[in-house]
């Protein structure tokens, strides 16, 4: 058996068993690991760079957007939650609560955030009095906790990273008009960062933000043709400016509530996107978050000259802003080859004696699996930017024609249940009741991700009812 | 009363009623606002600006150091916190703890992080196997929780942000060159982007770290001559690798234990920065830091032409890097230079018809309050980067002056008394036993801070014994 078999073989079947396939990746790449806890999870190093930059990509468009990062306390009191009908009805049943401190029992007992809109309102009520305040937009990164059943890393865990951003305007107008373009700026995030297509729509109110009015969501078509919900921005009316006084004297005098709104996204983008691109030999990351975007193996390094070489390519790259390494490990090329393929990283420069004689080093890609020794070193800069923005596009395109392909449509239950079972996305008509929403879970396992700008269907799938809503119904994560 | 006196009457006296005066200038130029549980504290967008910027400052170093960022659980189980004798005894009375989750009582409680030497010990112990692994150099950037009696904001609050470093090396002489490195590092930090000095050294054995050999410190003197703890490295040796199987086979093929080593600054950073450098009239922020380094404030700003100056000398100096904004709201003159100098801008820009006529700026320092209206426009971008780098050198040196002006000798307890109340560091012998240094305490309430690198005392200033240690003791935060 050759190196490279052996080594692919560690890794499960990713058309066969395509959970343990994630299992074996996310934990051989040292991404992740299980914590002591059950359901929480260890961000390696290797994961948390993915990370830090997801997170300066998204950092940046806010800040330039005019949104300001803050941070809130990690504990709310109990009764905070409790002040939103709805949302705690949502929440409570999932959170981790503080009961005792500082060696003596609480008063009252504090629940940990499981997200922020409630200690937020409060702040921003103490915070905004007149219409010169507004409008208010602050961001936090942080940890929040969901005491979730079962759990899987990055996907679903008791303490996840993220961010949320809360805004609160004078009009329902304002705030819904950034409650969408919000919804665009992942868009736009998903589609230049991650190189990962998405639906984006609204919800039903079967899936919406529990106190919210209404909420967008945007989802990824995962490689089983599951859908995976990446992102999520909410409109919340009146409601939690209600519950927590946040109100502003207009310029007419007369004193009024706000108008909120909230977004997140969170370290589940990881997982989005190691279910969108990855392959039967690991990872393969998109350029803008890879930590190593170009390694480089020397080829027979111990030759003079080589690892010289290697390291001035690096350093060149390096100064042209490419993220590149040098793997001058004791290790074999075959099982370097095999190390940095299972970790994603999009190029690989190969450097031998013969290629720096020739002027010419080969370059593989990662995700096409192509080779070639036709690049020239002096150009290396150039060479190595123009692929690595290919790859971009290239990686959009192949994950995008994956959704378009499988998009089908029903208009029976069980049509839309083989179109499920059989990895797609599901377009069908829908009457708007809930009833006819739970026929569909419980007839195809399926939950309506989100609906179409625009109704083109006839009849709910369910019903046979006229179609109010055409909903993108799938299995989800 | 002129405008600028209503303004600063505002503020209490910084001389007679310095916690007062702390306490209205973060609050009044919103770095913070106290959360809704008691010892809590909202880190306002101003202030959490601030911290972005020491953040960068000390990330890029770790990275450069090779450190890698990760990011482990929140909560610890309970059973961690036991493992390491003297740890669980200096932190179980101030953790908080989660008892339920999910609907659910848990089966072990929980402790919410105070620090997180027992859970990245446990991870450190499933990683590590062989040398080649060693050393293991991680950092994460999180929040902790130790609930405190009393609290104030950035100084002591029951939940705070900072950075934890945690290393395992294969030596003990490794562990303790990077426990000394790191206080290098912090040092270094404190000098050039905080324009802080530091006295840094060993502290005792009664103020050392719970579970560590040996502790390291760096003490700043604040305006009222006492200190605060702004930074510790902590050296282990085998203590948390014992208590968490922390093992690795050595080149010798022998199973050894690893030498662990932790270290850490946190959001206290901005208050130490707040007490050192500011005065009467609020900040006074370190330009390495200031969320905005330049505010332009335009005169006669209807006139025409005035805007417009104020939009193309913001967009140079923020070409040049120079974190500059312009003052457009409706307020006047007078007002926004009391409002930028309350939050410590440290420059400003007058620009009105006048000055734009003649080609010139008036420029105001926020740190001698000095103005001069000699400034070539054209040549503005030299002119703002020069004083920026000349009021980093002039707040470090009067802060030094200071320091040093208030480090005094003491060879009786009464010395010492006199020192410490009269807002001095006392530098006094110590024949270095418990006795002595709680006798401080109680009769002249100081503290050892750190002790100096070599013992040039001859006595100890408590019991009259050969001294055995110079140490530094002062009043602490």
């Amino acid at each position: 058996m050759a190196k490279n078999d052996k080594f692919v073989s560690q890794i499960a079947d990713i058309e066969t068993d395509f959970p343990q396939w994630y299992t074996d990746v996310v934990i051989k790449t040292k991404l992740v690991d299980y914590g002591p806890v059950k359901g929480t999870m260890v961000i390696r190093p290797y994961g948390y760079a993915i990370w830090e930059n997801i997170q300066r990509e998204i950092d940046t468009r806010f800040k330039q957007a005019g949104v300001e990062n803050a941070y809130f306390p990690l504990l709310i009191p109990m009764s905070f939650m409790t002040k939103e009908a709805e949302h705690v009805e949502g929440f409570a049943p999932e959170v981790a609560v503080v009961t005792h401190a500082g060696g003596a029992k609480l008063e009252e007992p504090l629940v940990v955030r499981p997200t922020s809109e409630t200690i937020i309102g409060h702040m921003m009520g103490k915070w905004v009095e007149s219409w010169r305040d507004l409008p208010l937009r602050m961001n936090q990164w942080c940890n929040v906790m969901r005491w979730e059943k079962t759990t899987r890393p990055f996907l679903r865990t008791s303490e996840f990273l993220w961010q949320e951003g809360h805004s609160v305007y004078a009009s329902a107008e304002e705030a819904e008009a950034e409650t969408l373009a919000m919804l665009r700026l992942y868009e736009e995030v998903a589609r230049d960062v991650l190189c990962m297509p998405v639906l984006t729509g609204r919800k039903t109110e079967k899936e919406k933000f529990a106190g919210a009015v209404a909420t967008y969501g945007m989802e990824a078509m995962m490689h089983d043709g599951k859908s995976l919900q990446s992102g999520t921005t909410h409109y919340m009316g009146q409601n939690f400016a209600k519950a927590f006084g946040v109100q502003f004297t207009d310029k007419d005098g007369a004193l009024k509530y706000g108008y909120t709104m909230s977004y997140g996204v969170s370290t589940r983008l990881i997982g989005a996107l190691i279910m969108t691109h990855g392959d039967q030999r690991g990872l393969i990351l998109p350029p803008p978050v890879a930590p190593v975007q170009v390694i480089i193996v020397p080829i027979a390094q111990k030759k003079e000259g080589v690892l010289e070489a290697c390291s001035a390519l690096e350093a060149r790259l390096k100064k042209a802003g490419i993220r590149a390494a040098v793997d001058d490990s004791d290790n074999s090329p075959g099982w370097k080859f095999n190390e940095w393929e299972m970790k994603g990283v999009p190029l690989r420069i190969e450097l031998g004696p013969r290629d720096i004689e020739s002027g010419k080093m080969t370059v593989f890609r990662r995700d096409t699996l192509e080779k070639s020794d036709e690049y020239l070193l002096f150009e290396a800069e150039t060479a190595i930017f123009g692929l690595l923005q290919k790859i971009c596009g290239e990686l959009y395109a192949r994950a995008e024609t994956r959704m378009h392909d499988r998009i089908v449509e029903a208009n029976t239950l069980e049509e839309l249940l083989r179109g499920v079972d059989g990895g797609n996305f599901v377009r069908a008509g829908w009457c708007g009741c809930r009833e006819c929403e739970d026929k569909v879970k419980e007839f195809a396992q399926a939950t309506a991700r989100v609906m179409a700008k625009e109704n083109t269907s006839e009849r709910c799938v369910a019903c046979g009812a006229p179609s109010v809503h055409t909903v993108f119904f799938a299995r989800a994560y």
